[in-house]
């Protein structure tokens, strides 16, 4: 019988998860992990896509175990990784969304101006080092590029890093939209590294293109799918409304929770155990709470929002190739404004356009580079391979505006 | 182009979901509905099957779109189902659910003791044909068992009724449990109507032994697992707990939500419109908002449990087939007590015992029919089929043991 | 009990396949279409992927199954198909292919050189009309584009007609290339018939680009796989060898099927009943028979290609975008002549070279069209999509050369 | 890069086939393993599963897949498997069916009769080591168990073996009987060595229990399935039919393939190279082309068969619980013969009856070993679990009778 501790985790998606280094237990056990479980992945789609309920836990277990897959490919391909360097770079991706806060992506930058996720999940690394007795170390220098070997660095963070591998697979599981299905299993087959690189074999640009055009498509579908979107900015305008009249003398606009600390100022932006702390203690759960207490809040703007949002009364939505004139956003202000009897400055939180961008391929930032049996090297943006090539390295830039229906 | 409002809804379990009729609409847009979003249909299941995140919102959507098709399919076959009817048993199989409260089964009878689900269920179902001005008479008329036709109550409620045929499916699917997957597609196709009851034809015999035997598997796999069941039982002990000690002037253990109207003795037991209203504004994120409140409170049996729930360091579970010895109880808990410094009767909230019963197939009380070409029909059990006859239908009872580790 | 014969068929692809109309029962029973079950749908293809050993028959039944579907949709869009136009409908899409030979495409216009699949498909179905007394004759109108209905010959014959989508989805599936999956559901959910014509509703776009891509994939992937290439070259080669030596006084020639008839010259390209009883009793066995037989033929370009692709021994081949130089073709037959002791001419069925070309689009010939709310209607290619409107209706060409290795 | 030679292989059920040592390329090479890609894996169960065509070769390569991962698996838990033992099993399994003949077990017994496949396999193996220099003595030594690690011979050959793990998942996959599906990859999760023996940790109890019910139900939905049946009842009274008319001096019998030496009583049981090459020479094909020919034979009893059997116009079959008495037979066979002009002896081709066997699982032969963690080692029937211990130990033995409709 096996000496290690061993787990198998069921995964609708993959189907086994296994679980055999201590180091991966202990990280999977500490209650900063464990918090992971209270995010949803994909914030407010479910509200189009009742399925897209899976969390922030789940997708990093996904990513790990994809990355399992990759260590064990490229060995057997000939690439050099000792059994430190594995255990570290799954650990380091087992933990690169350990910075996400409630609602993850909807609600970041709204809770904690100014601090991007990455950098919370940074200092949340830093910290379950302390805990951990330094055992991430090499973790952590993987995961900000300061180790010398490149390639396991873009196993977490690149083009065909395993965390965007597993968000496509995972989200068009869940949503049910096949339009994002991705090949990941061949993509991984394809893996290779060469001159300290990840690459893929010359076989393989079909997978590519494929994964390319799916998250395209995922992206128009279902990330920035118009009810989505109402949704999702319903969310952020509600956490800006409540820091707008955030007053500690106002009873019901109290949480009784972390959110308290980050909307009422006290949170001045310095990153210290306090700080970290009172932001590892949040999820979604005090957020859809909060949005239940303020349903009832006096505040005509903040109320209706929460209602709204709670009954899936959204937002009507409208997306298209052209800004909007801001002569139909002040027209529609001052009939929400009138309507409601509340100021024009009020009435837009109700009633408000923006910009959604979506580059498919980056040629130049981020590069994904074939092998050929030649021994040649080309990014895929210069291979004879014209849907790349024209077509999908142009960003896209779509308007949309919401207003109260 | 259709003058009909219609939708589809992706489900990654069966493709699509259409909604093509007006009173559809209105009952999946009523806020009581919406609240089914916030109700995990698991409970405490992902603790163990980290995808199992799917709600009673999707379950109930997945029983209507399998009505939808089970309806199509009697037509087919010749049974009479006038479109009101049609209309009818779809809005019962959708608002089924409908009076489940926080983590469903989990906390049954719990925050409100000794009532079932399903008259509140019923409550609300005439709480919203007020509203829908009488169009749901007849769906109720069906769910209650008062109309003539018997096969449409038992599209409802029986041992193959949409609501089985979707959980199975569905938590199969979302806990990627494979030993779960029934062939609901092919039971359908062998539905038929016949002396005004819901049988079965002939040649479906090996797809229901496959759906019972998939039921038990599931029972003993997934909805009591050892880990499972230790999880839901602490939720229990938690509610209880709360129960106890709750006092008004006690500022800690108070929630901010409708639970305290449930958890201080203000509830009565009486169902009306204030009750129904208090209830139906509960949903998980109460729930554990108020775990994670208290997991800070000073009652140490209560902040223990919280604590461990939220961080999944969950009581050992022990599953065995003889009841477990009072001595070992007796014993566990002393230890507990001793080492946590509170009373023997504070530390049975942290060590306790119990059984869990499950009978696959109940001949007697609810039959299911078989009709052979030759005209007969013949219960299940009756059919020369020793798995069914011999062993399905004996009730299994294990017994489970829980303490703080 | 329903008075209708009804048939259900398991399908790994849809899950059931219902049959319930007298004509197509009898379509069905007839030898003609039995004689599809021993026709590979993908001929040579399964040399490479193990699991494409699917048949033209399930195809067929797939190809019926989803106009069963589309019908439906239609219908409850308000499209207007009488009953008979409907029973027409599928029995047209069950028999599109009837006059397939021995593995389709791969051999097509070399066992009947000159004429196409569709006019044996046509000249089968008027004699399948006269055996079914005349039920055809609406179905072989819409076939053939005679009948008013426009949108119906659509269904069977257009960018987006059953026949398509059946095999995209089938040929994927049982070939295991995900790249080739499309969202079929989705699509037939978004068809709609406007002024005549069927169309996509405008949220369907993205359907029909992951539609269009998939396809081009599919065929650069695995139709042109080169190794498939190689083989359906190969067995093409031996047909024609075959034909060139052809002799009544060569008893090794001789296959002892309706083969003779075919590659002896006595078939004069007359279609009438002789001739098209000759056509139907072939199928693969006879030609794999024949390989088996020609193996061990004196003629050493004919074993050589049928022993060669029996042991799955293939030739070499390399593709790319360039023609290839003809000294290189020159050089590699004249190393084969003198290697097998063989003529040039001999050589240059052992060694060949062409081009293969595949436009995903063709804006102009076949529109897909697509209905906006506004009630708009666009060709896809002038919406504003770059993916198809700069790339996949160029066609892309590219050159093959196969040689002994 | 990679120094050894490397391929993957699509398959629709596992993904991909990774193969990455010389013998097993070269075993996959050679034409007698070639060979399997024109033998059916389900022999005639496509007439009633259109999906079930997949072939001996496909499930060969999924078996071996299977080993790869069992391999894995294992030695992960501690096994001791050296890398030249790790290869021996792997080819051992991929050459288990090596001695299938055209239609396998539908036609065993039948071309050569008395010769069991497995015979044939060894033959087959032997003469492939010679062709490999000695490279299979290890696998064929495992293969025949005088290897004196049992647990490799069990991988192969046992209730939980390579072989059957595939079947039943690839047949399942392909016929689309979803009631067949097993849970594979947990239980190959769950498997150990101890002792030298193959075992099942506690935990995949039910996991085995699902397997063997998945067995138990495709024997009886696919295996079994009564047109299945009557179609390789044909199948077998076809060739048996040929060997009793067969003369040399009878130009139509004559089928211008191995079956010849079959058949004609050439074949005098010897297993030597002449005789194993006529086998190996045969396949599928060979069969179909005769039954084609043979449909035009003046005997009516076989060209009745022939014709029928092409055409799906099969024998119509009765199963019941009890056997058939002799009077129907006989009274049938009276009618057939009066209706055909043949002679009652003729008729016995037409009209027959016999049994059909299954015993799901079988304690004693071959037992299935749970492991418990307290080191307790249970044959599974011994474990306190009804389903198996009572009930699926009992063979179950059905009746069938075929007629001439």
């Amino acid at each position: 019988m096996p000496s290690t501790k061993r787990k198998i985790i069921n995964d609708p998606v993959y189907g086994f998860i296994t679980i055999n280094h201590p180091l991966i237990f202990d990280i999977i056990a500490h209650p900063y992990y464990q918090r992971l479980r209270r995010i949803h992945q994909m914030a407010m789609a479910h509200l189009v896509y009742p399925g897209a309920v899976h969390t922030r836990l789940h997708h990093s277990l996904g990513a790990y175990h994809l990355m399992c897959q990759a260590v064990t490919e490229l060995r057997s391909k000939g690439a050099d990784i000792s059994d430190e360097e594995d255990v570290a770079v799954k650990a380091a991706i087992l933990l690169h969304d350990i910075g996400h806060g409630p609602f993850s992506h909807a609600l970041e930058n709204r809770l904690a101006p100014g601090i991007h996720h990455e950098v919370l999940s940074l200092g949340i690394m830093h910290e379950l080092n302390r805990c951990l007795d330094g055992r991430l170390t090499l973790a952590i220098d993987i995961f900000t590029n300061k180790y010398h070997k490149l390639f396991l660095h873009q196993l977490i963070s690149s083009q065909l890093d395993m965390d965007r591998m597993d968000y496509l697979t995972r989200d068009s599981f869940f949503t049910g939209v096949s339009e994002g299905v991705i090949g990941y299993d061949r993509i991984l087959k394809m893996l290779l590294v060469h001159n300290n690189e990840l690459m893929v074999e010359e076989k393989g640009i079909y997978s590519v293109e494929k994964f390319l055009i799916a998250r395209r498509q995922m992206y128009w579908q279902v990330y920035l799918h118009k009810t989505v979107l109402s949704a999702e900015k319903m969310l952020k305008k509600i956490i800006e409304r409540a820091r707008d009249i955030y007053s500690t003398e106002d009873a019901c606009i109290r949480t009784y929770s972390a959110l308290d600390y980050f909307l009422s100022g006290e949170f001045d932006g310095t990153i210290n155990a306090h700080s970290m702390e009172a932001f590892c203690s949040m999820d979604d759960a005090d957020v859809t709470f909060a949005i239940k207490r303020w349903s009832k809040h006096p505040d005509i703007a903040l109320s209706t929002l929460c209602t709204s949002l709670l009954n899936r009364k959204l937002l009507r939505c409208v997306i298209q190739g052209e800004p909007f004139d801001e002569t139909i956003l002040t027209k529609h202000r001052q009939e929400v404004a009138a309507k409601l009897e509340i100021s024009e400055n009020d009435a837009s939180y109700l009633v408000f356009a923006g910009e959604a961008v979506n580059t498919t391929y980056n040629p130049g930032t981020e590069d994904i580079n074939i092998y050929f049996k030649s021994g040649a090297v080309k990014n895929i943006s210069q291979v004879d391979n014209p849907l790349i090539h024209q077509t999908l390295s142009t960003p896209v830039k779509k308007f949309y505006f919401c207003t109260l229906a």
